[in-house]
């Protein structure tokens, strides 16, 4: 009688798929060593080859092999990781897949990639803070400019709840192939401003994290079965302004009206990576009236003219809108790049233009490349700088 | 120059790593045509062998082989199948995994699976309802009895934030396995409220999910990387009732605090499946003060007994409880379980003991097992008599 109860209690903490792969070995992976070494592991007896590409090598097509164990188990040892919060996968004759063993899995725009953190000091923001964590929220709102139901993220500060107090509000925009849980998931935004602000480091503020891409909803749009009244076709989001204009006119207001913030220019900050670091110049220039802290990261202006302008009309009228920023006065321009980033190019041009009309501004110049490693280091350096 | 601008814009809104495999094949899985069947594909052109299996097999080692076309895309169609949310994996040489074609994965436990929703009558409650969403937060609180930091999610109904009314709160207990995001993400219960409270059949609510493993903080438990003070050793959840205890003592407290809730029995509703029927069992019992309504779903009193109980002294000790809750009051005890589910008989014995004590409760009979299919049906069906 004891037995069949065990049976059913083992059952009922079992997964309902956990025999997916009957095995009775158990493998961890990632396994972390005391000496910072990562061995990632996988059980798969009958494969033919296994390889693994991770986030913290620059080329995409760079692959290590696993060795196959006599147990089924295929592994490999990395060294010299920094500590940092990494994505990987794993491939199998060209077949690309997450790691079956890891429960953590992480989307990027229409991808998913196992993740883990390596814990150090350069990692330290990236950590969950449990005891100052602040909320984030999945909340849907009105967008009569863009004529949609949209969904944003919004994280509020720990206490936000009961402080009874007003903040300051960073708007936070994502690249091209991204949507409103990209600064969250992909760049753990609401991790670090846990860690900044528990710290003393950064002010205590409230980050919404809006879908950047004025065709789309939400990311519900890319799944399957997901049926929606908005236009699926593809919007050169970047050229055509849409998104920009709805920030100001929807959900700014929207923020204004829901949350307790402080309706103010001086308390409003925007910052975006690629081409939210477009969206962030062209709020600028068009919108200068809103916000007062600008954060422009791994995009600049193309040399040779871009998103429906062309080049000429780009330096001039950007050097106009300039003008305007400078005459209402700012507190921060701040630009940061890496100089293997692709778009390193464009962001030279926008320092020489600026330079050349004696704007104000800050150019954090970083290593790397066109990686969420940059983001989220350069959020962790942007938002101790707001508010203060 | 019009074509480097063009290769720029083009890598930007590239996923960074869509590239994963070199392909001029576009390949779209699942793709759903008109007469309701789907048909699933994968592009593997060096795979030896291709299988799926899907939520909709009772048996989880059924598996369906997919046929390879010249082009390296395997596909199979699947007809007659019932509009639901589903998952679904492939399989090649006994390794598991996600369909790389779809952006939808859906996380149970540890494990990951592909999902797509099939719109139709049967699946009208689990449709984004993109004008009637109410909001899910992550939000973390102190549990001084279990002397953790934990993460809840809670659903607070379209129109919350500036209704100014207080709202009914109803406790959802997830199962074995499980943590605060199964509710939302595989339950759907988010999306279940909406409909509901758009087409007037359920009244506006707050619905809570904690995670109830109280050896755990979050769902972040089981990831790479993650530290935590937390006691990672097993804890056989089921028996000591610590959960129960801190969901009376800490979560209730938290809520009332925190949301706009009418803090009165009357007020509160707790439901849960599997070890979360356990646990709202044991709620019902322990602490009938609390609730006004309950909701056992796929979980009864097993014959010989478990969760380091005697079957007599179980027996005996729930009859006792049963007459303190009838002496009390109370407005609905509803028990629904599926006749395949592996704790069916679990279930009749609950039910033979309720009615010889004349203890007045419904218990709803379904077809199925122990899946979530189940459970967002009962859950539809329990919210509307919630409350009114």
């Amino acid at each position: 009688m004891k037995i069949i109860a065990a049976a059913i209690i083992s059952a009922l903490f079992m997964i309902t798929y956990t025999n997916a792969q009957p095995q009775e070995i158990t493998v961890v992976s990632p396994e972390f060593h005391e000496d910072g070494n990562v061995t990632f592991s996988i059980l798969a007896p009958y494969a033919q080859e296994m390889k693994l590409h991770g986030s913290w090598m620059p080329d995409w097509n760079e692959r290590i092999e696993l060795v196959k164990g006599e147990n089924g188990v295929w592994s490999v040892t990395v060294e010299n990781l920094k500590p940092d919060y990494y994505t990987y996968s794993y491939f199998s004759n060209s077949l690309r897949m997450i790691d079956p063993h890891n429960a953590l899995v992480i989307r990027d725009g229409r991808n998913h990639f196992s993740g883990f953190l390596l814990s150090g000091e350069e990692s330290r923001y990236y950590e969950v803070n449990e005891s100052h964590s602040g909320t984030l929220q999945e909340i849907w709102y009105s967008s009569p400019f863009l004529d949609l139901e949209r969904r944003m993220v919004v994280y509020t500060p720990h206490g936000y709840e009961t402080s009874g107090k007003k903040y300051p509000v960073l708007y936070l925009l994502h690249g091209g192939g991204g949507d409103e849980k990209a600064w969250s998931e992909l760049g753990l935004a609401n991790r670090i401003l846990d860690n900044l602000i528990a710290g003393g480091e950064a002010e205590p503020m409230i980050v919404v994290m809006t879908n950047g891409n004025p065709n789309q909803t939400s990311s519900w749009f890319n799944t399957p079965g997901y049926s929606s009244e908005a236009d699926p076709g593809f919007l050169n989001t970047m050229g055509n302004e849409q998104f920009e204009r709805s920030l100001v006119d929807d959900v700014i207001p929207f923020i204004e009206r829901n949350f307790r913030v402080i309706p103010e220019r001086e308390y409003r900050a925007v910052a975006g990576l690629s081409m939210g670091g477009w969206q962030t110049q062209r709020l600028a220039y068009h919108h200068p009236e809103v916000f007062n802290y600008y954060g422009v990261m791994s995009m600049g202006v193309i040399r040779t003219g871009a998103f429906g302008y062309e080049v000429d009309e780009l330096i001039e009228h950007t050097r106009i809108k300039m003008d305007q920023l400078n005459e209402l006065g700012f507190e921060l321009y701040w630009i940061a790049c890496g100089i293997d980033d692709f778009l390193y190019d464009s962001v030279e041009h926008m320092v020489e233009l600026l330079e050349a009309n004696d704007f104000n501004f800050i150019y954090r110049e970083s290593s790397g490349g066109h990686t969420w490693d940059r983001w989220r280091l350069y959020l962790s350096e942007f938002a101790p700088m707001l508010f203060k």
